[in-house]
């Protein structure tokens, strides 16, 4: 059976449908509807998607927010005009079938759980580095999503109560730090005197300009003052990572987002500081740390996985 | 079936005898063995209370430690010449019979899970508040152990990567600030000039013999210094528990550990504070906020159940 999967972003709708053997057989994408009652032509888009890719009566859809365990979207930063919206009923009501909705974070983690790093594992979680942080977990061998389905919203856990403000309302949460937004804020922060001059070069000449790929640009060249500011960054992801060993000790980290572009930038000094914060190393296996395999296509493949589960 | 736990502490070895409707029925201990070459003689004790207390083929023993799922005691801190320490299995070897072995802080979450607090729920997470803190969790109607076995250990998630320095090496762990370490911490940090002098009072004069009942003792009598140190306890107490909410998203929380017998001091600052301290409160029922109904029989009880599990 053909399994379509839609990864509802903030720019575009991205959707695939998966063979039986988990290829991806065909993709396609359209613009995501904006402005003021944009949530019928959302449906309207997401049938046409789903046609398109030769839907057979099973459809995941994922989508940027938190999720109920019924398939609500309660808020969406990213959409316009989200409050409540029930995706899941509405568009089951124009296809006459089943649909399984649920965060972006989640299909991603369902994607790398199932047919990409994490294969073969009973305890992992994911963690997306991008402007900000989300995840999700497997634990037992079942995708958890906790009372109400907002489990794996990592990027709030305060790890620092003095820190910068986060627009959540609070100080310190550990995407202000380790997530692309917390990789430029380093960069700015030792952008000072003639520090960091080739990063700020990349950046056009102003240290408020700069931002993570700026920062990975220079250190991709070799530069010492970006390949430092990334070596801090990999102490503030593993600090996270570590904290999330302690809570629910996992086999596996997948790190996915848009920073596992820079993968081979990122994963030495991540997990060589994990390896100097986790809490007793000496007593476990040190669970491993892979980027993601699925990129940019990792939600909508989790989402054709989700009826599944 | 009569059901047998026993409850391994570094002073004492607490057992209990549970009836089929889970009432307590009989309760023995005796002190635990210290010194070198212990370890045989704590199997010796183990048998000794289990027989005592009417063992029938049912037997469950928690330690404090890191448990592996196996049964086996990794490391152990407050029990003497413990090293990868297989109670589980010389102990069966002994009583002919199978034996479950677990973490202390896994039995009490199970205690309130299944007879406590936290009857009913799917989804809760204990937080133990003693000189440390230690915790369990249960999703999805099941006992969340890990990889590993070593879920659960939240007192060592950092939450100030500049705070005091912490015995496990790092900085800033949870339980600097949320145990009863560090209610006293808190407090010597407040005791200064005239500040505190209650407190100081009950603790023999001496700030720095301050611990965490002086404070508890003089907030009692409706000392406001006492009182405010309390609300600051309650804030980092409060922190911690809105972290792993974002992580693991729990129906509730159960409060264990010696700080549980201050219960009614400490719960309305600290679920004020993860009210205010909570990501997206406004889309989501406020997890409850509970302390733990078995108190110091906790961990037996807990540990009577683990073979049914």
């Amino acid at each position: 059976m053909i399994r379509v999967g839609i990864d509802v972003g903030g720019t575009k709708a991205l959707g695939v449908a998966l063979d039986p053997d988990g290829v991806v057989i065909a993709e396609d994408r359209r613009p995501t509807p904006r402005g003021e009652n944009s949530l019928a032509p959302l449906i309207d888009v997401l049938v046409e998607l789903s046609s398109s890719l030769g839907v057979e009566g099973s459809l995941g859809i994922g989508v940027p927010g938190l999720v109920t365990r019924e398939g609500v979207l309660r808020a969406a930063p990213n959409l316009d005009g989200v409050a409540d919206f029930e995706v899941g009923r509405l568009l089951s009501e124009r296809l006459g079938h089943a649909v399984s909705v649920d965060n972006d974070a989640t299909c991603a983690t369902v994607s790398e759980w199932q047919l990409g790093a994490a294969q073969g594992t009973d305890n992992m979680m994911l963690v997306t580095l991008g402007t900000g942080i989300g995840g999700g977990l497997v634990a037992n061998g079942a995708v958890q999503r906790g009372m109400n389905g907002f489990a794996g919203e990592f990027g709030h856990m305060v790890i620092h109560p003095n820190g910068p403000r986060c627009p959540c309302g609070r100080r310190g949460c550990w995407e202000r730090y380790a997530s692309g937004s917390g990789l430029a804020m380093l960069a700015r922060e030792a952008a000072t005197g003639r520090r960091l001059r080739s990063v700020v070069e990349h950046a056009g000449g102003d240290p408020q300009d700069v931002r993570g790929e700026h920062v990975m640009a220079a250190a991709l060249e070799g530069d010492e003052d970006a390949l430092a500011v990334i070596d801090d960054f990999g102490r503030w992801v593993a600090l996270g990572l570590s904290n999330l060993t302690n809570a629910f000790d996992p086999e596996m980290f997948v790190l996915g987002g848009g920073l596992a572009a820079g993968a081979e930038l990122y994963l030495e000094p991540i997990a060589r500081w994990y390896g100097e914060l986790l809490y007793q190393p000496h007593l476990r296996p040190l669970p491993r740390i892979e980027f993601a395999r699925w990129g940019p296509l990792a939600g909508a493949v989790g989402a054709a996985l989700l009826p599944g589960l």
